[in-house]
């Protein structure tokens, strides 16, 4: 067992430990955010025929010669239906009224515009001359039988799920969600609907790491709280050995250290780190039940923002590695510091900070107060400042990085001043 | 009605007429991305007691005047157990071993770190004269009892469902989930798993539609597909009067005009507007059955990205203000265009573009084919590049803003040259 490990090792040791869960079928409506397990190919054209680009009229090309100089009559021979149906081919000095999206009748090479043409009694008086395909979408344009659509790990987004929809597939093959077994562990917590008397606090962090799976599609699992008797940890840690993943959370750190390490190598527990150079979040733990094909297990701090930010740093990138996602981490921005930010060096702190946009550039202010017991300050936090490990300031104005919280403070481009409210009114 | 008005016209009337739904009370388990209908206020002060902010020895300040310079040796009274039940208050003299997060004991007033202590055979040497109330966290540093938490139109993340379940609320007033009544039109469609010989398409449409709604946590209804008869559209849009939101495409523009507005006005909708000059999407239509309390309707352009987008620009902001959510567009970021864009002047195109990070640049390139039915360029798409109506060329380098569809577009900043895996390794 590693410990004292800089942020980014381990992460690594993290990503190494966990692998994509298997596959399973999945009626493409649930399937929703899930990465695809294998790629997607097609057995359809799409469009299934060339068809109209414009609300307009399909004609031949050829007879529309010099139609640009002097307008040409063609008989208006029929209308496509929406359904796509022609009762016969359109012949030379014929041209067929067409509406966006529907099929190109067999004959017809080309289509003109309604603004380029006028229509009379039983005739169409067109004066463009365009030229063959003009305004005609090609069958296959989007998609050809055989073309691999989507790519393994890649995910299903609104568009995904309509494009196949489009191809007829009613199930995809996608990774599994992790069922993630989360426990708590002190013999001060009580649950939400608890009595806080004396002292007692609620178990708050079970409900905030059952979020953040929710959040990223994995299936949170909650086991209780834990006394702090080592058989009782034992009792609810083998309750969570038939899960993907083990979070646990516990209310003292040193205790932790004394208590749960003995119960978690007896049930078959090897442990890769322990305490990692960060704050919050120093004492976080992480290990395997790998001997027997068992889960992944993350000891988390008790203080709840640093359970919250340790999740983000460790969990997530395991449980999106799990579901075979390409994007482990958080999503960074980058950011000027508002105010000057000071530490001493050694550990990464992820400073809790509010973001505000000006024109193009974010500014980051801290919350305020960054005590790891401070769960508001979470709550009115937009990002996670990433102040390096050796760094002992970051000056205002300076750059750095944000890991994004919450993908709405990006804002919406209102904000840019000499704007109008949108920035494409 | 109004017609060919410019996208921010057209948004505002849509916010104008779309009103927050009536509140429901909700399990905090479930209300993971609701917006408070109410501010929350708590009753509660938290932490209940001053506490330790680490693992060590609480203390009277007092006793360790210049134990800096001549270490003291305090009486290890006992230990602070978890659940903080202590035998009696610290006396002179007397220290008693501590762990992060517990109640300091009546009498004591400080905290020393273990690594400035040394235990011997029931006492402790300690080697620093702390300050009073060093290493406590003040009972009410995070909440005190009366005070407001959280804002109403908070959006509950994680964070927010931990400090609820802290403050001992199980239950939220959130503002209710719109329900959204999808149907498509068209003879050519048929449903996923139909027959497609004879150039009929998936009504993909209903789909996308009703993943885009499941995203912003609204709730789809699919009412299915109208033929392309007045009475069938009519059964079908009846069938959605009693939801919050009807969301209908048609396979063709012209066509729906025509027969979709006699319908309407007929079942008693006030049209707003018909055509905003933006690509794709231009014949987006929006309307109301206020006079009845009814729905808002929107009818959404039968091409499949084009719905898609129309939907993210029109639906998308009135579902978010009928949810009370504070931000009601798409995240947009600001990018340099990649490659040279040209357009004629008169509407607003939102171009499919991929994301690439450099440094803390992005760049967008388009997807490629920007016609409005290749629906699988918008799955690859990260997001829709703003090209404003008037403009006719954004060239390689210049900005641009860009509404992000996919967060994890971003990078986790890995990508920048010259960094290690991790900015932060």
């Amino acid at each position: 067992m590693r410990q004292g490990l800089e942020v980014a090792e381990a992460q690594q040791l993290v990503l190494s430990a966990a692998q994509p869960l298997p596959p399973e079928n999945l009626a493409v409506g649930r399937a929703l955010g899930r990465a695809l397990a294998e790629p997607v190919r097609s057995t359809r054209r799409l469009p299934p025929a060339d068809c109209s680009a414009m609300d307009g009229y399909a004609v031949r090309a050829a007879d529309l010669q010099g139609a640009d100089r002097r307008p040409v009559t063609l008989r208006l021979a029929y209308e496509v239906a929406a359904g796509g149906l022609c009762p016969r081919p359109l012949g030379t000095g014929e041209a067929a009224r067409i509406f966006t999206g529907a099929p190109v009748p067999p004959g017809a090479d080309s289509v003109v515009r309604q603004e380029d043409a006028e229509a009379g009694d039983g005739v169409v008086h067109i004066r463009v001359a365009p030229s063959p395909r003009e305004h005609v979408r090609d069958a296959g344009e989007d998609v050809e039988p055989g073309d691999r659509v989507l790519d393994a790990g890649h995910v299903i987004g609104p568009a995904e799920v309509g494009v196949l929809a489009s191809l007829g597939r009613t199930v995809v093959r996608v990774s599994q969600r992790p069922r993630v077994a989360i426990l708590s562990g002190g013999d001060e917590l009580v649950e939400v609907d608890g009595d806080v008397a004396g002292g007692r606090i609620v178990s708050s962090n079970s409900y905030t790491l059952s979020a953040q799976c929710r959040l990223l599609g994995a299936e949170p699992m909650y086991l209780g709280i834990a006394r702090d008797r080592p058989d009782d940890l034992e009792r609810l840690l083998a309750a969570g050995l038939h899960s993907d993943c083990i979070v646990s959370s516990a209310g003292v750190s040193v205790g932790d250290h004394d208590h749960v390490r003995p119960v978690l190598e007896k049930l078959g527990c090897r442990l890769h780190f322990w305490g990692v150079k960060m704050k919050p979040g120093f004492p976080v733990a992480f290990g395997s039940f790998e001997a027997a094909g068992g889960p992944l297990v993350f000891g988390l701090p008790g203080n709840p923002v640093s359970a919250s930010v340790a999740f983000e740093q460790f969990v997530r990138p395991a449980l999106r590695r799990m579901m075979g996602h390409p994007h482990p981490f958080l999503p960074t921005l980058p950011v000027r510091v508002a105010q000057t930010l000071e530490k001493k060096p050694g550990r990464l702190h992820f400073v809790r900070v509010r973001l505000r946009r000006e024109g193009d550039q974010w500014w980051a202010t801290s919350t305020g107060n960054q005590s790891s017991g401070v769960l508001t300050s979470l709550a009115r936090a937009d990002g996670l400042l990433v102040f390096p490990a050796e760094a002992t300031r970051l000056r205002a104005g300076e750059r750095a990085q944000v890991q994004l919280l919450d993908v709405d403070a990006l804002g919406d481009g209102s904000e840019a001043p000499g704007s109008a409210e949108r920035p494409w009114g």
